[in-house]
C-alpha cells in the first residue's frame, strides 16, 4: 500500500524531470549579472516541470504521471542487512568507505559482466567474445551514462536519431548539447529498421551523414510507450547502423537503453542488440539498478564498445572521479548473495499486477470509447494511450484541465516527442506511468480519466 | 594501523587523479574510427597517472603521494548503525531508497545550512542574512560541484584565476573547458590580495577583464601546500573581486574550496570568505564529507551566491538528476544525531598526529640540510617541501628515481602548478600527503627521501 504518511510522493513525483527555472544572464536585485556560460544558457527548464506544481498543489489528486518506482517493492528489508554485513567486516568497510575508482571497483565490474552474460544466456544469446568486464563503466544512474556517452560523441550540430516518441529526459539533454534530433516512428515491434534506413538515406542525400553520431533506442518496455523492440528487428537495426557507419566515415554508436530489461514479466526478454555486436564496435548497452532494485542507490552501468570506455571514464573522472563507492559495494553484495535476483522477481510481480490492473481498468472504462487505443506492455510501468485526433491532450487544454478537476494527472504525450525539426508531434496521446499508485488508485485514476474524456468528447451527431 | 590485507591502497593511491589513457580519434583494430566530440578530444590523461603505475609495480614502496584519506579514521563503526536505523524504519527506508531530488532533499539542505552557520559561529562570524538552505546544492563529492560551477560560468577562452600552486585535479578540469588559467603566488598567508589586484589590472590593461569569470581559492590547509588563507586577507580578497566585477561588467565568482576546513586541528579555523559576502552575490562556498567523514559516501555541497543555484541544479539535473539519495539520508542522520561531529573530532586527532610525525621526521632527517624548507600546516594532510634549486624533483629525474629506488614515492611539485601561459613552474618542490601511511611509514618514508636527497646533492666544494 502507498503510505500516506510518507513525504508526499507527488512532491517527488516528477523528480526525473524536475529542473529549476531557466537561468538567464540577468538577475535581480543588484547591479551586476552573473557571467553565465553558453552551456548554462543552452540548458533549460523541462516543460513538464509544470506538472509537478499541479501534483503538489492539488490535494487528493491521483498521479499517473510520476516516473518514480513502486514504493512497496523497494528492497526495504534487504539493504539494511547488506550494508551491515559490509560494515561489520573491517576490510570490507575500509574499502567501501574510502575513495573508489572512476569506473567502479574491478570485482563489481566483473560481477556486472557476469550478470549481463546470464541475462543473455536466459534469452538464448551470448555477449560478444570481444568484450569483457574492462568495457564496463559504473555511473551515477544510467542517466549519467547516457549524458556522458553523448558528451564524448556529440558536438553542436551533430545528429542523433531517436524513437518518435522517446524518453524525454534524454532527448531534452540532447537539446542542451545543441544536437540536431531526428526521429524514427515506432510500431508495435519498436523502431522499424527500414524506416531508419530511409531516414539515413535522406540524411546522406543532403550530405549530412558525417554528422550522425548515435542512434538511441530504448528497446525493452520503452518509456513512454511500453513497446519492446522485436527479436527479429534487433540484428537488422544494427546492420543498418553498421552499413551507414561505413558511409559516414566513423562508427555510429547504437545506444541501447535497456533500463526496463529486468522488468520483463514473463522472463522472455529478447537478446540485447549488444549480443549481435560481434566485434563489439557499435553498441553501448546501458542498464540500471534503479528499476529492478532501488533508485536511492543511484547506480547505472554500461557495457561499451571498443574505444569508448576510456573517453567515457576520462569525462566522468574529470567531473566526479567515481560515484558512491559504498553504494557499489552494497549492490555488489546484493548480486553475489543472490539478493538482487530474488528481489527483482518480486519487483516484476508487483509491476505485472499494476500493469494488468491498468489494462483491465482501461478496458472497463474506455473499452467501448471509439478511437481510444492503448499499448499492452509485458514489462515495465508505462501505458501509451491514443485518443481520437479531435481530443487535444496538451497541458492546459480542455481534457487536461478536466482530468485535473476530476482528480487525476497524466503526462501529455506531446512532452515525449523530441524536437525533430522536420516533424510536428500529434496532440492526442497520453503517457500513463503506474510506478507509484496502488492498484486501487490506478482503477480510480483511470475512472476519472474516462469521465474527463467523456466530458470533452462531442456527442455523436 | 594500516591493514596490509586490505586491497593494496597503492592501487587506489592516486584515485583522485586517475584517468585512463587519452582518447584519440583513431583506434584499432578495425577500419572505422569513433566519431569523438571536441569535448572528448579536449579531455586528457593526467601526467600524474604515471605515479600510480610505479606505486602499483614497486613492492614495499611507501607512498607519500596518495590523496586518499586515513583508513583508520574512517567511520567503520558508525555508518552501519546509521544505515540500519534508516532502513529499519519503513517511512525513512522508503524515502531513502526512492529517487531523490537534484539538489538533495530539503531537510538535508536545512541541516547542512545549520552546520555551516555553526562553523561560522565557532569562528566568530555569521553567514550572510541574504542566503538560506535554498542556496545549497548537494553533489557527487565537491569535485562535481567545482566542475559544474565551472561549466555554468566558463566558456572556452574565459579566464579563471587560481593559486600558484593549486589543487591539480581542478586546474586540470579547467584545461578541459578550454579555459585560460592565470595564477597568483601564495605565501604563508595564502593568496595575496595585492597580487590578485595587480594581476587583474594587467588583464584589464590588455582588454581581457570581461573574460575573467572566477577566482578559485582553496583557503583551508590547501592542497598541495597546506597553507591557510589568513583571516585578515579574506575580506580583502573579496573586495578585490567585487571591485573588478564592476569593471568586468559581470559578477566574478569567488569559488571558495573549503574541503579541509573541518580538519583544522586546534579548532581555530578562520571565518569563511562567504561570511563576508554580505549580499551573497559573489562567493560559492564548497564543502565535502569526504575529508571529515568518508569519501565512500561521495557527497559534497555548496552554498551558492544569488542566481547560481538554478543553473547549477539545471546542469546537474540534466546529467544525473541527483546523487545517491541513500548516502544523503545516511549523512543527514549522522549530522542530526551528533555522530558526524564526534567522528570529525577523531579524524582531526588522527591527522594532527600524522602531520606532527611528518614535521618531526623532516626536522630529524632534513633539518640540517641546507636549502630545504617545508610548510607546517595546522590542519589537513599536506606538506609542501622546497629543495635547493639545483635539485630537480620531476618525475623521471635523478631525485625521483633515487627515491623510488630507496622505496618511497612523492608527488613532484611541478604537477601542482597550473598551466598558466605566462609562467614556468619551479622544479624543486615536492608534495607529501600523509592520509594513508601510518606514523611508522611516514618516519621511514621521510628517512628514505632524505637518503635520496643526500645521494643527489653534490658535495660541498
Amino acid at each position: 500500500m502507498h503510505d500516506p504518511k510518507h513525504p508526499n510522493p507527488e512532491t517527488h513525483a516528477m523528480t526525473r524531470t524536475q529542473t529549476p527555472p531557466t537561468p538567464t544572464t540577468t538577475d535581480s536585485p543588484g547591479p551586476l549579472p552573473l557571467g553565465l556560460s553558453r552551456a548554462a544558457r543552452f540548458a533549460h527548464d523541462q516543460p513538464i516541470s509544470g506538472l509537478i506544481h499541479i501534483a503538489f498543489n492539488t490535494p487528493g489528486i491521483i498521479s499517473l504521471a510520476a516516473g518514480l518506482v513502486d514504493y512497496d517493492s523497494l528492497p526495504l528489508d534487504e539493504v539494511g542487512p547488506l550494508t551491515q554485513a559490509i560494515l561489520g567486516s573491517n576490510d570490507a568497510a575500509r574499502a567501501a568507505l574510502q575513495y573508489g575508482t572512476t569506473e567502479g571497483f574491478d570485482a563489481f565490474r566483473e560481477t556486472l559482466f557476469t550478470h549481463l552474460q546470464q541475462l543473455e544466456a536466459q534469452a538464448g544469446g551470448t555477449l560478444p567474445d570481444t568484450c569483457s568486464a574492462k568495457d564496463i563503466v559504473v555511473t551515477t544512474g544510467s542517466q549519467q551514462l547516457l549524458h556522458t556517452l553523448t558528451e564524448v560523441l556529440v558536438d553542436e550540430g551533430d545528429i542523433v536519431i531517436v524513437g518518435w516518441p522517446s524518453y524525454f529526459v534524454y532527448t531534452s539533454a540532447l537539446t542542451s548539447f545543441g544536437a540536431t534530433v531526428r526521429s524514427v516512428d515506432l510500431d508495435d515491434d519498436g523502431m522499424d529498421p527500414a524506416k531508419l534506413e530511409r531516414l539515413l538515406e535522406g540524411i546522406e542525400a543532403v550530405g549530412q551523414l558525417h554528422k550522425v553520431k548515435a542512434v538511441y533506442v530504448v528497446d525493452y518496455h520503452q518509456n513512454p510507450t511500453g513497446i519492446t523492440l522485436s527479436a527479429e528487428r534487433r540484428p537488422r537495426l544494427l546492420d543498418v547502423v553498421r552499413r551507414f557507419s561505413e558511409q559516414a566515415g566513423h562508427r555510429i554508436v547504437l545506444i541501447e537503453d535497456a533500463a526496463y530489461r529486468e522488468l520483463t514479466f514473463d522472463g522472455n526478454a529478447p537478446r540485447s542488440i549488444k549480443s549481435y555486436d560481434t566485434d563489439s564496435r557499435h553498441v553501448a548497452l546501458c542498464q540500471t539498478f534503479s528499476k529492478p532494485f532501488a533508485p536511492g542507490l543511484k547506480t547505472g552501468y554500461g557495457l561499451l564498445p571498443e574505444g569508448l570506455t576510456a573517453p567515457v571514464a576520462v569525462s566522468k573522472g574529470g567531473r566526479d572521479f567515481g560515484s558512491s563507492n559504498l553504494c557499489h559495494h552494497v549492490l555488489h553484495r546484493a548480486m553475489v548473495s543472490g539478493v538482487f535476483e530474488k528481489h527483482a522477481e518480486g519487483v516484476r510481480a508487483a509491476y505485472a499486477k499494476k500493469l494488468a490492473a491498468t489494462h483491465a481498468a482501461l478496458e472497463e472504462h474506455l473499452g467501448d470509447t471509439p478511437g481510444v487505443t492503448w499499448s499492452r506492455a509485458n514489462g515495465g510501468m508505462y501505458v501509451w494511450l491514443t485518443l481520437p485526433e479531435s481530443i487535444d491532450t496538451s497541458m492546459g487544454g480542455a481534457l487536461f484541465n478536466r482530468a485535473v478537476e476530476e482528480g487525476m494527472l497524466y503526462v501529455p504525450g506531446v512532452f515525449c516527442y523530441p524536437t525533430d525539426p522536420t516533424r510536428t508531434p500529434p496532440t492526442n496521446t497520453i503517457r500513463l506511468a503506474v510506478g507509484v499508485p496502488t492498484v486501487e488508485q490506478i482503477h480510480e485514476g483511470i475512472a476519472r480519466l474516462a469521465r474527463a474524456i467523456a466530458a470533452v468528447t462531442p456527442p455523436l451527431g
